[in-house]
């Protein structure tokens, strides 16, 4: 940019770099879905296309980020996760969250006509996302934060589907199915819908009951039986790790390909045989 | 969100609201537009259609935020501008800067196509952009900065179109107008146009001259000439302004115009024919 | 400081700079005060000599800091006011307050014995003070500040002086009082005094009614008739203002005497007579 | 406080309240140490009295706030750590910062006559100190800081031994002694000092070697063997720890003597025998 006196207003600009060493997820959210949602039928409790939208949105993400480790989406939302050891942008909040924002919003509108080619998108009706970034100490909390999303996921789908089972097979109007739901815990709820509708909660598509998960795949290792990568402690500051060491890691995860998984990420068991998520290291690449 | 014992992880996140009654600017620029605009073949040292776009998908996210007062763009890079009474997403620093990153992304994908009809977008060269929220304490710093954005027009727009035409008319290689043009200040520039190639700068299409410019149409008033609206204080506290107050402002801006106009914003003459801007308060529509 | 292999550990501090051009305030409390006011025996409702040293520790605040504007005091506490234009410590808010804090502790403990010499201090019930700094974009609203804080004075010492003198004089329990003084408003209480104790409010010394003002003493002005200072836009930008006219600015400041007041800084009179204080620029040392 | 009108001031106080379950490590540092130290004629290279000073200052704060788990101080500056558990103040760090400096400058000056009684204390050359917190997301990290401030010591009391020795006994200016020890490693500056004065640098005291560290004493614990505990995940979150668990936490820290040393913090057997100071679980006190 050329000098002028008016350049001084760029000392009005305020750092925003994230501790080192910490975890960062990047959380996306669709603005104002609910409505969206109804405007382009999305089938209820779950739409199978929207959620493959948001999914292959996201592996676009992960595929021009090779610093993201890990990112987990249900519903309208996605989190991105970055390892302790990421310097991308030199871990300034603004830079990362926009930019996976607008990278997720580009590839979601992109792709809309493949997954609802009868349904074209007609502003003002355009969807967008916001964002936020959050940091965690260490492997304990971030596990904390994905099973948070996790757990959260069973227990709307759960409602969910059993909410809209009652008023679309059910006939009840939306007040009468909420307010009979109110106060109700699981189990309730399962036998509504096994008693009522002969429907078994646990045949409900592994999608809609785990939520996605994504990440690079390499070959899964044998869990350890002596501790769990949970607790060790948060992977060792790299700080002087060279830019070209950094590369070579980005080259070699590009090579990796991103799964779509629908999978338990609460239990030890996912990251004992994916012992390449939380150490950052990239793991041996299946023949 | 359903209640879990991993709900402590909510605790991690940093509030981000921004000082009450200061200006918010948040500026966006193209990611990678570099490589972007060789790829679909941008015309040098402007190209039109791709401007156009730019403005097309700052209008858009101007109807779709009230809040907002004006904006400015230049190349890949826009200005949006809240004012400082605006309490939108409570100042929240991140939602501010994610929902007009990602509304612009997704009108500037949406129209593509419109724009550009012979080149399709074809990933992975999809347009993507970041931001950042600055604030700025009064009117004349935030006039400072439009100034700062419209003079950085100014000055790569003369260097640009002296070397491209150095370049395309001229047939020089690139290195060589580089070369030549180090040190030159606007009169060489102006001269080398004009004595070589017959080219009257300030014959240039003023989009290129002088960047564009968005705001609300109401009826211009007639400068006052005791006081320029700069030398005023930035606006009075409207904390306690309630929110239906502010419903009802956000109607009346919805209802004016957003005009595109490629003018100087740097003289007083501008902002003092345009009192709305900098005081907030929605001016007479137009007959 | 040497190097060694730890040192990465520096790259954790997170910057701290308070955004140019606002006004800076910087509060400090009396920690736990209530308490060690009953250990020294503080004087109800007011001690004369516990709020003398409180202003005798805020002016050598004052005379080594020479980049502040004024400041104000009520009973335990204190406001320091750095000028929009101040670049001392680069802003760097940790430096700012906690500079202020330490030698506002330093001056009060070493000048304890002088104010209570029958009462020597007696760890662990050493006084000591926190701390924050807040910034205000312009005049208007660092008026607000300091007349919140005044407004504040009166009605608590108001209060106070009611409800001690109906304990003290009226002989009234704690309880009594305050379950009758309990939804009162000012005239109320005006009248509980002067009907029970024959006392007038106004008589009471202003600095229990008005708190202290600290200042430098330049040659008063006369107020302009046109407009107020207040109204005036927030000094402009001198970010360029060179050390060396900082410096010079201070030695100026150093030569003027710190002033002791206690009047009204709630209407416009007082900062227009002085208008150094707003504007930042020191006035004509009196002959 | 009291309302008014202005009280909307208060929206401009901006939180800043430490990420949960890091290390906070507020450093202070004397300002101005060197002006101060000539005048009072502190001896050189290490004056025992103003060590002392420091130290006695710092077990002041280390006893008034049960919160710090350890304390190292060297020279003019101090370094007090809080538990990643620590929920002090809601860990706002202006907070804890401004009562550190303002606990520790209260006992630095009320006991400065003890330790320099016949140098009193004279203004303006009144010690203050000013400070910041620092956050670290893991054990290995925070002993990773305790070990640059370690180290710092080291070479710096090897350095200022050997200058002021060539000075004082050798009779060299300070400009030759400089010149001298320029480019020179530890070795030779071990050699001057032996082969010219007759100094065994080992023999100096731990406390000018070492510098200071203070913790609360509770029986010494066996190393195991198996793994140290830096090695050890940061103490798992306890955000639902009850207030009541916090308190009686606290009181047994009071119980414990704050122990003043000067030993090795590098190495791991400093904190394999005190396995409490990292755990944040009182130990088992002394019989």
């Amino acid at each position: 940019m050329a000098n002028s006196r008016f350049e001084y207003v760029k000392s009005f600009e305020q750092p925003d770099v994230l501790l080192p060493n910490t975890w960062i997820v990047v959380r996306i959210d669709g603005r104002g879905f609910h409505k969206l949602s109804d405007h382009y039928a999305f089938k209820k409790p779950n739409d199978r296309r929207a959620l493959d939208l948001m999914n292959a949105a996201a592996v676009e993400v992960m595929k021009e980020l090779p610093d993201l480790c890990i990112a987990y989406g249900v519903s309208d939302e996605f989190s991105f996760v970055f390892h302790p050891n990421c310097q991308l942008f030199e871990r300034r909040n603004g830079k990362l969250v926009t930019t996976i924002v607008s990278t997720f919003t580009a590839h979601y509108i992109y792709k809309w006509s493949e997954y609802f080619p009868e349904r074209p998108l007609l502003p003002p009706y355009l969807p967008s996302f916001d964002g936020r970034a959050v940091i965690y100490p260490n492997n304990r909390i971030l596990r904390d934060y994905m099973s948070w999303r996790q757990v959260d996921c069973h227990i709307n789908n759960l409602y969910n589907t059993t909410f809209w089972t009652m008023v679309l097979q059910g006939g009840m109007s939306n007040t009468d199915a909420e307010q009979e739901l109110k106060g109700t815990v699981s189990a309730d709820k399962n036998e509504i819908l096994f008693k009522r509708f002969g429907i078994n909660y646990n045949n409900e598509l592994e999608i809609y009951k785990k939520g996605t998960v994504l990440y690079r795949q390499y070959e899964l290792e044998e869990p350890k039986p002596t501790k769990s990568p949970a607790d060790e402690e948060s992977p060792a500051v790299e700080a002087n790790q060279s830019r070209s060491q950094q590369d070579k890691i980005r080259k070699l995860r590009r090579k990796a390909q991103v799964v779509v998984d629908h999978v338990d990420i609460i239990k030890d068991e996912f990251w004992e045989k994916r012992p390449w998520i939380l150490s950052g290291n990239p793991g041996k690449l299946p023949a």
